[in-house]
Order: structure tokens, then sequence, then C-alpha cells
């Protein structure tokens, strides 16, 4: 195993903190043993991926497309070592790691593809006009550049799509962007692994030392220590909307403030009418139940909420998810900490008034388990009372029972902003409440219709992201090649020789992108 | 003359706060008198605004291209009461305020042309594949759409191109974003009948009351109502690091925080290498001379900072630069506060130590008038003190006398982010210092090769923005027609039916746009 901090290319273990990772399954630590990062060492690691920055940023397209296919294939080299790795610090089935693993490797390739194909970079020129009245006009050139060192923040939900070399590692390094990893402390061997992956890469390639470090901590304080250094450009995290806001916080409080983008809390509303509901709703109580035990609910995705209109229809539906939710078995959850926060929430959103439990698995249970939740409250009720429109992370959700379309409005229209909102109606129905639609489309990041908000597929179109406190800023996606633009700003070239501009703009268009020449999206060159 | 708020399509003075502008030529105040918003009309501009935007968010682009070209033709229909006004308010001549309004009716005819084009929404479709194995894959979809209603805060230097119809007006008005403006209190009489015509245009084509709202304040209460009000998804601003920083820091304190666009200070530094400098130093003294006195200095790109190597070149170029100030005549700034802050300022660069005064101008100058100032320092003095970095806003610049390049690029290395920095050398010098280069680049938005820093284009490739604290966040452009990403946000629709899709991304490109299908660029239609 490796447990050692990567502080750029070298190995470093100077703390005297130590801290180990807990297998949910087997319900005791692992052996292995990590030791905290030091403030010396992150100091060490932001000056490293500082001076890194200046070659790093300034690489050609396909150099950082080979990169990142060397790390996924160095981290499909760790084989079994990492898969087993994943398994003993999550509880997950080795299904869910192989899946994983895929998607990280998709991922890696999918921003290669989009390095080699180059057009990201938003090339757009003017050229000049010197006899222009009444004054001449100059070239201007533009076009994206990356914004520095970012430090990203392991999720604990995803050990290898959005931890060390996952979704937002991936997109600051495409971006020409250093990356310092704040490994999550849940599962720091998977991620020290994936880690010396990473560097292997860089050692393989003679990349710059400094591109990459992998800092573990099992405290807040070197998150902290990092998001207010002034050499960090940028944060990425995915986590609570606790941990993401103290993040946002410190960093708009910094002399420079600098961009974090957090991907935090969402209860994704999935909204049933009643057509539909009459038509197909035993089928759709198991899809819904299905969606919702998913991963034992831990993804951000997860649909937390149900909103139909009262009567014996939904009365139907709400017995049948309740059987079928009492007839699953209960999952074994990531970790102590997610299993705690998950029962509290739990009984916390059952005292409240005016709820009505419908499951509640609270018997039988293994230590880490969830034992998963189903409440029932009124459409008045839900209005009434803001706390129960909070996420609860696992298998849990309320069914909002309203007294017709305008109340499941209203109960939309009050909602916190969220990743994904879901209609499940005939297209009659659809087509019949537009409305309902701009209310929700206002308070999502990517709506669905006939399907559950789980499964988020990587690719272009892909919007993982909302208002807030879904993340913390609506103007970027997290997942995708686009999550790339959250790590680049543009910068204008005026009146600059044409063989020292960057390539991309030009005149010559050496690398066939497509770029934006007065005002014309065109492959050409300029002549 | 106009003077009441406008609250939506509605003139409204309730308020018994009265105040005026000041025409800093005659030195008096002009006789039209403003009455300060009340709380109570900017809940009221609030609440017509978000209820506008469920109407406005969902315009075509055509519509909301006309309604742009409506307003520049009714700004131009404003004849010269608009252009007496705009001088009787800020002093500025009358060849001035008609550039101002052309650049202004150029902006709203380019955010236009953007709409009706279209392909700006960045569409973006994935298309089902229902046998992909291990799932099948769903049909994915996204474009951007508007945030929200937004507030801008009008400029002091520009009274139309960056106040209420100005770039951050257009920019969220193309978005489909509804504006409140918070008038500048300077030129209150300006913006108030440049609101009459946004509004007119607004009542010509039946739009939704409440897309636009105009409020005069003299005091930051309103302003503050403001960045605070949950009705608010975003701030555009143009001023003082003070000012946009308050901003911010209220945006980043809400409990939904939002995006604030500040742009805010920059001294904008010239470097000219030793060979140019040696070859045509007399002729960049005179038009370094003349970028740092164009309109009193007040411009965002005003330089104010020049770094070359010492010697006998040098002594030459500062002799006649500061020969060129001292026969210009002095000019009157905009308002008895920015001129305050400029002699406040001035006066206390000089009191620094090491710093030598070439020029201050102070005698026989009228009340509104600015004595320009030229100082020089060494590059050590320069490099010891910071406060010596900062802003003075008009026309003022320091002259910093470097050992060697090597100080040169120390020099750089120290300064906060800028909007630009320029580069004047020989093409041979320019790519023999490369390192130099990136460094300034690394600091600005806007790198310039033998030029002045005033004169921002209005084009695609302009970037006006740079690292903290040129703009609050360098990922965006304050001018030209990508400054509309600052208002918009990707949503994705999921197995969404085709025909109740947004247009721009349904199967038939009935809009002709330039979308990318399956990871294609393509303007073909989905068959």
């Amino acid at each position: 195993m490796i447990t050692d901090n990567f502080i750029g290319n070298n190995r470093s273990s100077e703390g005297n903190k130590l801290f180990k990772t807990f297998n949910p399954v087997s319900n005791e630590m692992n052996p292995w043993e990590f030791v905290e990062a030091t403030e010396a060492e992150v100091e060490r690691a932001m000056v490293l991926a500082s001076d890194a920055f200046l070659s790093y940023s300034k690489l050609d397209g396909k150099t950082k497309a080979t990169f990142l296919r060397t790390i996924a294939k160095e981290i499909e080299n760790l084989g079994d070592l990492l898969l087993n790795t994943y398994m003993a610090e999550s509880g997950l089935p080795r299904g869910r790691a192989e899946g994983e693993r895929t998607r990280t490797l998709f991922q890696l390739h999918s921003f290669a593809d989009m390095l080699e194909e180059g057009s990201w970079v938003e090339a757009t020129i003017d050229t000049a006009l010197p006899l222009r009245q009444p004054v001449p006009k100059v070239d201007i050139r533009k076009c994206l550049m990356p914004i520095g060192p970012i430090v990203v923040f392991g999720s604990s939900n995803f050990p290898l799509a959005y931890s060390t070399a996952g979704g937002d590692t991936a997109s600051a390094l495409a971006a020409g962007c250093p990356v310092v990893v704040k490994s999550h402390p849940m599962h720091a061997g998977t991620g020290a692994l994936v880690a010396s992956a990473v560097i292997k890469s860089i050692e393989l390639l003679g990349l710059p030392n400094g591109v990459f470090s992998n800092l573990n901590s099992s405290s807040i304080e070197i998150g902290k220590q990092l998001a207010i250094h002034p050499g960090v450009k940028g944060i990425g995290f995915t986590g609570s909307v606790k941990g993401g806001r103290t993040l946002y916080n410190l960093a708009a409080q910094r002399k420079e403030p600098i961009p974090v983008f957090a991907e935090m809390g969402s209860i994704n509303p999935v909204v049933l009418f009643p057509e539909e509901l009459k038509r197909q709703g035993d089928s759709w109580a198991l899809t819904y139940a299905d969606s919702m035990l998913l991963g034992v609910g831990q993804f951000c995705t997860n649909p937390g909420l149900f909103i139909a209109v009262k009567g014996k229809e939904l009365d139907n539906f709400s017995q049948l998810l309740k059987k079928t939710l009492e007839t699953n078995k209960a999952g074994t959850m990531l970790h102590p900490q997610i299993h705690a926060n998950f029962t509290k929430g739990k009984e916390f959103m059952l005292q409240n008034v005016g709820v009505v439990p419908l499951v509640n698995i609270s018997e039988g249970l293994l230590p880490q388990q969830a034992g998963q939740a189903l409440l029932a409250v009124s459409g008045e009720t839900f209005l009434k009372n803001p706390l129960l429109h909070h996420e609860v992370f696992g298998p849990f959700s309320i069914i909002v029972e309203c007294n017709d379309n305008d109340q499941m409005l209203e109960v939309l229209a009050n909602l916190e902003g969220q990743l994904t909102g879901t209609i499940i109606a005939t297209q009659q129905e659809l087509q019949n409440h537009m409305n309902i639609v701009q209310v929700l489309q206002q308070k999502v990041g990517r709506l669905i219709f006939n399907g559950v908000p789980t499964g988020v597929e990587v690719c272009p179109s892909m919007m993982h992201g909302g208002p807030y406190p879904a993340s913390s800023d609506a103007r970027f996606t997290a997942v995708g090649i686009h999550s790339v633009k959250r790590w680049v700003r543009p910068v204008s070239y005026q009146n600059w020789p044409d063989k020292l501009l960057p390539l991309a703009i030009q005149n010559d268009n050496s690398l066939s992108i497509e770029r934006t020449v007065n005002n014309e999206k065109t492959r050409n060159s300029i002549l």
C-alpha cells in the first residue's frame, strides 16, 4: 500500500498525526495508516504547483491529452490492488468499483479527445481595419488560458470518479492548471494509489514536478490552509452544503477572492402528474424505489422528494413504494460518519409535526447499514416547514401529497436550488402544465422527463450543477468536458506579432480548430 | 427633463430626499432635481422584475433583438436633449458625447446581431443510444438560459456606454434577464433620459412591465438593499475597488450567494524595452502622453505605470514626456468627488520616500480641473513599497526606472491583477523576452504590443476584465458580446419531448444555429 503524501513527485510523511480508513462491511479499521500532511508540506506543494504552472500552462493540447491518457492507463495498471482498496475503504461492491473506474477512465479520455480536437479554447479573432473611420481598428485575438493552480477536494461518495483523478482534477489538468488534491480521509488509500498513477505519468512524460500533489488529511485545517493560500487560484469541491459553504466563504474573504465550484446539496424533486399516475403508477413506484436505493441513496442526484396530487392513485403508489422499500435489503453506507448523519437526519425529519412515517427500517441492521425511510406529508405541512426541504443524504424520501396541481406548483416554487427536477407525466399533461415546467426549470440544472434523477451521463450536454445550494455557481457544470470552463479565463492579444501568438490564434490555423474570425465561424487560416 | 425613478414602466418619486447633479465646467449644480428612490420603490421594482422574468426569459432571440434595436433608436431620438444633459452632467465635450452615444448604439446592435444569429446559446445535443451496453444512453440536450433579474450599477466615467443602457444592461437584456439600474448620481439626468428610451421601447413592443427599472440614488443604501435582495440573481458594476468589493462581499454573504461582475481598479503597466526606446523613444513619449491625458485620465485602461531600464535614453524619454505633459492644458474632471480623490491620491503618492516629482501641475487650475502628474521612482523603491502599486484615477503616471530587464520582470511579477499590460519593443526584443510576456500575461486580461491601453474596441475578441482587483472574476469580459455569459447558465433537458424543448435544441434546427450534436459542430437538423 501507498500511504505517503505526494508533494509533487516526492513521497513525504513528515507529520506525527496518524489516521486510518474504515471498512464499513467488516466494521473495523483498515490496517494501513496515513500521516496527516503538515503545514510545511502543504506550503511545499503550493510552491511546486505555482512553479509548475509556468511551464505546464504553456503545454500544447496533444501533450496534455497524452498525459490524461497515460493517467488512465496507469490507473488501469493498478489492477486489483486499486479495486480491493476501493472496496475495503467504501464497502461498495466490486461491480460498482469497476463501473466507477470505467467512468473515471472515460472522463480522462473525454478531456483528452477535447484537447486533441482543440476548438474548446474558443479562439476569437478580429483582424485590423487600418482604414476604418474615425479611428483605425487594431488586430485583436482572444483565447482561453488556465487560471492557475487548483485545489480539488475529493468527494466521499465517488472515491474514483470525483476524487483524486476524477472530474475536477481531469478538467483542471486539461485546462493547463496544476492540481493539489486534498484527499478524502475516508478513502485515502484509494486516493494515494490513484495519486501514484498520476505521479508515474508525470515522471514517464517528463512533465514538471508540481503539476500534481496529493495531501492526506483527516481534519479541516489543511483544507482551510489551502483555501486561503495566495497561490491557489480556484477550488473544486463535492460534498455537503456546510463544507462547500465554508470553503466558499474562506475564498470570498481572501484579499484576492478566487472562484469556488462546490457541488453540494440537492433533494431532486420528482413530480408525478395525475393521468400518468393513474396509467402507470405501479411501474413508477418500482422505478422510484430503485433510484432511491441505488448506491444506498448516496448519490447527489438521489430523489429525496416525491410530489403528487393526493387520492386513491397516490395511496396505491405509496403503498407499493412502501412495500418495495420494505422488502429490499438494507445497504451498508460508506462510513460511520455518513451513517450517523443519515440516522440523525432521518430521526430529525420524523419528529416534525404532520409527518407520517410510511417506512422506517430500524431493526436487524448491521452497524453501518442504513434503514431506508419513506415519509408522507400534506402540501400544507411541507409549505409551512422549510426544515422538511433539506437533504437527508442516504435512502430517504418524502412524499408530498398535494391538493391539486396548483399546490404542486407552489411546492416547487418554494424549493431551494436543485441539481435536477423530474416530471413524470403523459406528454399531454406536460404540455398542459408548462407553467410548472418553467417554475421547476428556474430551480434546477437538469430537467428530466419520465425518468429518475440518478444516472449522470458523462457527455457534453450534461449540466451537473444548479442554483444554490445545489452548487455555488450555477453558471458551470461539474460533469462533462464543459466543466473545463471553471478553470480558464479569456486573454486578448492586441496588435501582437503573429508568430509570437499562442498557436490557436495565429493566422495559420495549424491546429485546424474551429475559430470565430471577424464574426464568422471557420476552420480556414487567415491569408 | 425627466427626474423621476422608473419603477417598471411607471414614473415614481415617493421619497423626500432630494439631490442634484453638478456641472464641473460651470462649477455649479444643474437645476433639475432628483428624488432618491425609497425602500418601497426598490421593493416594487424587484417584484416587477421577478414577475417579468417569467415571460421575458422565454422570448425568442428575434424579439429581444428588436427590443435592443428599438432602444438604440429611441436613444438616438432623444437627440440634443441627451447630448446637452450628458455634457452638463459630465463636463465632457460634445464630440465625446457623440462618440460615446455611437458606441452605446453599436453595443446594442452588436447584441441584437448576436441574438438574430442565435448560436450564442451553445446548443449541445447528445442523442439517445437505446442499445448501448451496459446501460442505454438517454437523450440529453443543453443550452444557455438567463439566470434572473440583474442589478446594474452605472459607472461614473461612461454615462452612456457603461451605465443605464450600456454594456452591462445590454448584455443582461440580451441574455433574457430583466434589469434594475441603480443610476449613477453624477449623471442621473442622462440616466433618466436613457431610461425613458428603454421604457418607451418596452411600451412600443408590449414587453412585460418590469423588464427594466431605473432608480435614482445618491447614497449607498439603495445599492446595499439591492445587493442583498433575494430577487436579484446577479450584479454588474463598474467603478472603484472599494465600491466593487463592498458589493462582492454583500453578495457573497447572502444566504444564496450571487455572481458579481465588478470591473474595478487597474494601473495598466506599459513596458518599454531598451532597443525600441533607443529607436523611437520620442515618438512613444508623445503617444504615452496622449493616452495618459485622454479623457482627463478617466479611463479604466489609463496607463498609470511606465516601466523601462534607466539610462540616457530613458532620461530623454522622461524629459520629453514631462515637457509634453506640461504644455498640455489641464482638463476638467467629471465631478468634485473624483477631482478630490485625484488630488488626494496624487498628494499621497508624492509623499512616499524615494519618489521624484517630474510633473505636478497645481497652479492656474479651475476648480474641477486635474493637474496632471508624472512621478519617477527606482525599481528598488517601487518593489519595496506596495502603496505605489495602487491606482490614482486621473492623469497620473509613475515611471519605474529599473536596473535591467530582470528587475523589470520582478516589478511586473509584483503587481496586482490588471485589465491590460502593454509591451513596447522591437519584435526581436519581444521574442527574446517571452519570460516577461508570460509573467505579464498571468497578471492581465489583455496584452498589447506597440500601442497604448486606452481605446477599448467593442468586438468579440476583446477581453475587458482581468485578475483581481482589475475585476472580481477574470473568467468573464465586460465588453463585447461574450459579456452575455455573465448572465446565463446551462440547463439540460433529459428525455424531453422534442416539441416541448426550447427551439434551439429541438431536432429541427429551425433557428439555423451552429450546434454541437454528438460531439460534432453542425447546422444540420437531426433526422
